[in-house]
């Protein structure tokens, strides 16, 4: 079995792992920490899981020292320290913060305001979109898990910006996150009365999300991809719709565009495209790994609508790095994965 | 006292259409009637009426002999007879359907699939979007009260479109509307185990509310404009929220944005043009008549992304056709509409 | 026009006492104060309002100094100081805390661990639930407005109760409360994802409400009685419904019952009395000052079931608060209250 | 593998027992039916389940023939038949429905206006609530699985009833559902905008699974019980919490019925017994097999309030039919079970 620790453990990611952990085969968890909560039972924070699993929260180094591979669900900068620890004792650690998942240091520095401070490090970590970056992953002991709309957007519109099928210019990601996403810690936002029955977008044009989808779609279209993204947070607890439009090029055809989702997706697992006329529903991928994703042409202004649909706790970040986790120590990458979506 | 028929008042236009009527100071229902309940008070279907309102719904005939104004909360296809009788008898007639929303007949038979069967009575008509249209209402007898989507996105975009400050190619939005926007009507759409905790497009770029919104902004622009409209549907009951985004014109600033929008909308009561940095939510005009619209600008593609909040019953619907009332019966304008949304 | 100056105007009883007496045509807001946000418009905190009110959160002095009547709605433990300045200063106070709510000073210790300073001022406030203690309210200058359960259970079982048809021994108040209940502050409880999809009971059998309602009722039974209450938290903005269990007296018909709520309620506008076969909801008096109620026998079990349902913000706070304001002002009780509920 | 077969696998029980089976290590889904949607995939009706189970729907014998184990899903009146088909053919067969349920015929007559068509076969049946009842299911074939209120109510106070600590005379259930309770059909009180931000009771004191829960408790208590029972409709979409109500008996002590639920309660995976001052919600057993149970007491009345949480489609349907399963086919009671609550 492996010995899978989590840092962070009482944040909503961390508690997602903890969940999915417990019931993966060839995993067990090993510790778990939390700097709020040292000393008290997960099951006290998270009453869900009174009696299943009742371990007390420790610290980081507790968790490091009896862990194979480290989860760590912390906020942004102080994930490089630990992974330099793991890395001098040899054991894999999987980031589920943004430390590590920008290449170009400037982007980090621009976005989140802090440096690198063992670039080495860094040049040996991946970000590890499976789907996209599986290759690259393998092998790999420092892993920058992505973040939740960075894995919506890239599922709904990669493969036609991979293809070269639509401009990569003028790409629109108009994204809708549920509120788990906003974390665990409390805001006026999150509030109940004032998100019960609301909607609005936040971070118009501005949201940290934006360098991570466009190095991804970069790399996928071999040039630099700017989009624009505006994110939304819906009065539901889980799940992100990504509703992301782009100008097709001059002659392509639906099925052009049909042919090359099949060409990515159909060997994988967790995404499904749906057939033609169907529509990505977060309803439908709730609590799984699964993303949902459907095309639909706007024939009038020949643009491309491409919707994914994903958890945003589950394939937007804790089972994204279980499945990061399985791919690195060899293991059927859905193993433990295999959730199926409740239907209501 | 202005006399108010109300014809297909058990929908959900209709009934709200009762709730801002009955405290309405300057009119009073003069009768209501419905197809499906015939015979029975209004309040036995929205008990929230009960011994406020207890009407009996009557049938079309009596509404229209009863009253100076007829309001017409139908299906698509059965106004045109309706406003015809009105129009010969010399009353007033809003429709709140899509009758007499599209000037082009071609627009109408596409979308909608039916003729116009009295060509006179629709040049006679009037396209009522009092922000962008007033001058164009004063006198009008045939009112065509416009659609949910199409009071939200010209709010939204208009400004920018006819002070020429945006491409008007390439304009996407991207419309996220309550379930109240699917009327009283059964669906599993709107079964509430199915729509709860749900979010996803529908009609995607094929609503038939694409027309009458290219038809406002080509008005606008002065020249025929194209757009990409995706609606989805939100798990709350009221509002709509329009993210709209287009390409800015070279050199175009955001203060020029801004001089645009409040110089179409310093002098309207009912939109309220949020000071920099706020954000439009559903959550603060819900109830109301107002439409509060934000600006924002992505200076990394030079986009803008303007969005707009309205309640679609009441901006949407019922709200706007009051507003319409008085504007016909030359009344202030916010007679009777001058609702405080609350604050939660 | 009366001068209604509003204290803690910025928690949630005080921002919708701003809503509703922004309608009030005989009634105008002379000045509001808040101690977190002295100094900032009352819009910035609810943006619903920008535009219609953005007055200036002023100090409490202030509020006293402009107004004929003033609201508090504060923490219970600082109105006594308050209350005496009023009344020394000759004016009307409205207290929507529990300060002034429990006759025997000694619940007011056990539950709230405090004491009466100013015995005097206590025995000359009144408790002010119109629909029970009307001519009490009647003259009287320091106004204990009645908590959202407190009215609500009542409401349900009062009638029986002061008939004597039930057995005041074994009642059972369950009640469910909406989230605004719990008002502006931020809790893990409140926070949306714990919420959301969640329901359970809390202070189950200590809530403070208890001796208030224990108060209405052995007042109106005549001696002194005990009950069972339990609240619960519902994931929804407004609302309380009360289920309210007593057993019948031997021989008691379902027409004494019916016939007691009727001489009760046949004369207030504001409690709707349902008609048999009808069930009192919280949707149907959202945003009003209605109490619906409806009355239901278990005859297997003798047991009479009473449910009312009030908007815990309304009729549960500011809406009664007005109410009182116009008794003690000698206007109509309705006056600014005729708010039909929406539909839906 | 054990071959279990769905009849009415297009319901909401039907399609939770899908989703269960789905994973269960020693069953697999042999055939499904539903005369709705004959002959096409269950995934059509439910694309949660898109790819990951596109079965086809056959019709009830198809499924009879196919299966060791017959789980059916219908509506009453529907399963005696099928019982008997099953019984002849020597198969298992499990009732979601209420055909088995109640053992005194009169009773049936009564709330379902039915007969017992092969009284032979009823005897033989068994009612099976594995916590108060394993033993009697152990080696039937034709099981009663109870229903969803039916589970949770004596969940909550069954095991005070059975040893003798609380009056069996008043005992009040306040009951909460989920409106997947409700199930997948059409109706005006599950119209999404009707249901949101709504609540209120139903069937008021005449719900079937009255003369049920009465049946488990007269068992329990070994003398006939009656109860107040009254359930409402939450605006969630799973879980049932009861508010269970009983007066205690003279002298009994918090201990003792702490004691009593420990006695029933601690060999049961599936019954979590809170610790003292922790409170049941619906939101920590969410698409989970468990039931948690809380215990307080008003000493001021000296009543007992007892609350259990379930999920209704789980352990209040379809997995509470798989513990079944389990226990008739020797398995572990658990298997395919252990599902972790999610957190949020």
């Amino acid at each position: 079995m492996i010995k899978a620790g989590i840092i962070g453990a009482t944040g909503y990611a961390g508690a997602e792992l903890v969940r999915l952990l417990m019931t993966h085969p060839e995993a067990e968890i090993s510790a778990i920490s939390s700097v709020s909560f040292e000393g008290k039972p997960i099951s006290e924070i998270y009453p869900a899981y009174y009696s299943l699993n009742d371990m007390i929260c420790e610290n980081a180094d507790d968790v490091v020292a009896k862990s194979d591979v480290i989860f760590a669900a912390l906020p942004h900068g102080l994930s490089q320290e630990l992974a330099k620890t793991c890395h001098e004792k040899d054991k894999i650690f999987i980031d589920l913060g943004a430390d590590f998942r920008l290449e170009n240091e400037d982007d980090y520095k621009e976005w989140y305001g802090g440096e690198y401070t063992d670039k080495e490090l860094h040049k040996n970590s991946v970000y590890a979109l499976p789907e996209f970056f599986r290759k690259n992953i393998v092998g790999k002991k420092t892993i920058a898990n992505p973040g939740c709309y960075t894995t919506g957007v890239p599922l709904a519109i990669g493969p036609a910006v991979a293809k070269g099928l639509v401009e990569t210019k003028g790409i629109i990601a108009d994204c809708k996150s549920g509120a788990t996403g906003a974390g665990r810690g409390l805001s006026q936002n999150t509030h109940f009365t004032e998100l019960n029955e609301s909607f609005h977008p936040y971070k118009v044009a501005c949201h940290r999300h934006t360098p991570e989808i466009e190095q991804t779609l970069s790399h996928l279209a071999g040039k630099p991809v700017k989009i624009t993204f505006v994110p939304h947070l819906l009065p539901v607890n889980r799940g992100i719709l990504s509703t992301v439009y782009a100008s097709l090029k001059d002659g392509v055809t639906k099925e052009q565009i049909r042919a090359a989702y099949h060409e990515f997706y159909d060997s994988e697992y967790f995404v499904r495209l749906l057939p033609d006329g169907q529509i990505a529903d977060i309803h439908n991928i709730k609590y799984s790994n699964f993303g949902d994703v459907s095309l639909h042409i706007d024939t009038r202004t020949n643009t491309l609508v491409a919707v994914s649909a994903i958890d945003n706790m589950v394939k937007g970040a804790a089972g994204q790095a279980i499945q990061n986790m399985n791919i690195v120590f060899g293991l059927d990458e859905k193993t433990g994965l295999e959730i199926i979506p409740p239907a209501f």
